[in-house]
């Protein structure tokens, strides 16, 4: 990179030139755009700018593609792996003024929408169209569309419908030389060449820079039903997933795992918030049963399912909501898990997945490798069980200097399952050492050979998802 | 390409070493793999590999890859494109052999098989744990699942699970050199690096060869009712689906349309086959729902749509099938309409999708061109109406020599719609010169700096999907 002053004062004129001055952030006004929001990772930005369109965008990565300078696109901030934070003397690309709200087709079932809509706008706009937009992440009143593609995120939703990139039919990128690629199609099925969209969907901003999609909707909901389990041990989640599958697969919306620790810290921790079974037990389970349709018997399937396992010894407690106040108290309990352990003190996040049938061994291998580690240690896992994604989160205040080598025997545990060290949250510039270790060989080859291929200068996010990059 | 003979039996001495010799076929032996089972293409193989396992397909690949010599890898012989039939002196890699099906788990609704079993077998062991391969093609008894992969098939029941590509969990691939990726993870969720899985899926067997795959599978269905219904235009299917995904969209399971001159063309065509509607009518659908549960209250809710449907003016009439006799009857109908083509002469398969608000705009547009461009011919248009996928099939007997003439139109009245030429059945060797029009520029660069990533020699399936590589 050239770093001669003179250089990069034409760039910044250049930028400003494309995109008027206002939104040529730089010094205070760019540090906000510098550090990650878990304040992990501060950087420095040459410069941060705002592009109003993917033409101002693509006109500013071809500037900097010309002086060899990289950028990093940025949403809302709101990663939990550093992948959108800049390093030194990168121009931070921050999507926040492609915002608008391009198209939703009730018949289609699709929105077409920039990158810089937040996840809550997104969603607010298919609602009002009797629509969902099935992606249910803490930070939606923040985080953005390319964000949340680019990272592939998922949530409590994606047990019925997947993940970012199963709903991301199609995409406009931003390539490394600055061309734009539009493939904006509203299709439910297109077999015309390679899978792009799904290719740059999850790869954070390494590949290209996401400025638009077109994302499948679904019905809203008409009929919920929500109901909190207390199980005895982690084997029977299995054998209560499995009841519920067969009592309504189609209906079965969520199965989100609390461990009675988290739970009980999320009690302590946030006022308001009440466990609504009276005996603590070691495990729970956060049920949710809809339809698109206003009066499903749904409630009379949950309770049958509950009824039976509660005979066969899988929980020992229920409760089913009974009311909207209800329903939406058990799903506070469930989302204020993070907030809990944020305010209790220093954690360290896992973002483990496994097999759904390896949760129980899981759990227990996980625990027992922590504990040895670090004897005074709290474990307060908790996740989306019905897809074998479990945030295996410790509470840190008593093992200083231990995060890195506790992330480390919480991974391996995952590895010897057949898991991952990320199911949702991406690589960042956090895990990149991890992926590298565990893609090591044939696929770390065909990771770079991408790469490569469509960023042969290593312009675009350099040192996020891949530690390094072969250049030629 | 070398076409030293000498050198030529030195390789194919060295399959032998492999293979064994009984698994080296040459000449009359190896003809039947020469010729798509449509009879569009006829090529010429070196020879035709048959290994037992991913370790002697990838020895095999090496030797060629040594050699300069391509390869041309074979499922069930069932594409419509002839993306399997080798072209000049390749060697063809059937998949046969690899058959084994390695794993289910009812728990983590997993299959793990390798790339040569049937999608017929496949379907059959997981129905026997209670479970389904929800991909529904009529060539399921021959067709492989690595071809399923390689074309990402669709079919009948994509409506709620999607393609191959949604399915697909992790697979394992031989590369061009050689070398074997293993990425058989059974995870729902797993964000460490790019979706290898997902661009392999769909690329015709030029960037990798499928060997065996991880995929995910649903409950059974214990409750189906199927209807049919006769519409008076297209465009009251629009109005149907929506009432459809109103009163039941988690159960909806397939809507397939049927145009009354296809549904005629059967009855006529084929022994048996009976409409059970008494008066013709210009559309049909099919309608499928379904549940996991043994008791779920399908018929009703069906009975319901149909009836608001009838006082809407959106049905004509419609028959809800009162027996397992009788459900199988009508997809009996839905599922001859090709075999009826075939006996009733030469036709033209077409294989489009549009945006659904799109379809009856498709079939109005397209069956003024092509009446316009060949007065005498007729139109049997069927597919699946609840994907936007129509197969806008031509009975060319009375248009000679206008079937590609007819095509491009099919295609240009799609492209205007934001639709697709290939939906589900791929490009093969057919379509690449539409691929190559359609998606000029950007889009080609990327598929063209993918390829060559991935085989940088152009050794796997070459001219096939792209319709030449720009090789260094």
């Amino acid at each position: 990179m050239n770093s001669d002053p003179a250089d990069r004062s034409a760039l910044l004129a250049r930028f400003s030139a494309i995109l008027g001055a206002p939104h040529v952030l730089r010094g205070a006004d760019a540090a906000p755009f510098c550090t990650d929001w878990r304040g992990l990772f501060t950087g420095q930005a040459l410069a941060v700018l705002r592009p109003a369109d993917a033409a101002q965008l693509a006109a500013c990565v071809a500037a900097c593609a010309g002086e060899g300078v990289a950028v990093v696109p940025q949403g809302g901030n709101t990663g939990l792996c550093g992948g959108a934070t800049p390093r030194d003397g990168q121009v931070v690309i921050s999507l926040g003024r492609l915002n608008r709200m391009r198209a939703i087709d009730a018949t289609d079932m699709v929105m077409e929408a920039e990158a810089g809509v937040t996840l809550q706008a997104a969603r607010a706009a298919a609602a009002d169209a009797g629509l969902d937009l099935p992606l249910g992440i803490a930070s939606e009143g923040s985080a953005q569309l390319g964000g949340v593609l680019a990272t592939n995120a998922g949530g409590t939703a994606t047990l019925r419908h997947g993940t970012a990139r199963d709903l991301a039919l199609g995409l406009e990128v931003v390539l490394a030389d600055g061309r734009i690629w539009n493939g904006l199609r509203r299709l439910r099925k297109d077999n015309t060449g390679y899978a792009l969209t799904k290719l740059f969907v999850g790869s954070e901003g390494t590949l290209g820079i996401i400025t638009a999609a077109c994302l499948r909707l679904v019905p809203a909901a008409r009929t919920r039903e929500v109901a909190m389990a207390a199980l005895p041990s982690a084997e029977a989640m299995l054998g209560l997933l499995g009841l519920l599958r067969r009592a309504g697969e189609s209906a079965l919306a969520a199965f989100e795992y609390m461990s009675g620790g988290a739970l009980r810290l999320a009690v302590e921790q946030i006022d308001g918030l009440v466990d609504p079974l009276p005996s603590p037990a070691p495990h729970y389970v956060l049920i949710e049963f809809s339809a698109s349709q206003p009066d499903a018997p749904l409630a009379l399937a949950l309770e049958n399912v509950l009824a039976e396992a509660l005979e066969a010894g899988l929980i020992t407690d229920a409760v089913l909501a009974a009311s909207d106040a209800q329903r939406a108290a058990l799903w506070r309990l469930r989302e204020s898990l993070t907030e809990a352990q944020q305010r209790a003190g220093p954690t360290i996040k896992n973002d483990i997945s496994v097999p759904i049938s390896r949760i129980p061994d899981f759990l227990r291998e996980a625990g027992a490798a922590c504990t040895a580690l670090a004897p005074g240690i709290t474990i307060v896992p908790f996740g989306h069980a019905g897809d074998g994604n479990i945030h295996f989160n410790l509470m840190v205040a008593n093992a200083p200097g231990q995060g890195e080598a506790l992330m480390h025997e919480v991974a391996e545990v995952a590895r010897g399952l057949g898991g991952s060290f990320s199911a949702e949250h991406g690589i960042g510039q956090l895990k990149t050492g991890l992926l590298a270790g565990w893609r090591a060989g044939v696929e770390m080859d065909l990771f770079h050979a991408i790469k490569h291929a469509l960023d042969p200068h290593n312009l675009l996010n350099p040192g996020k998802l891949l530690r390094e990059h072969h250049q030629e």
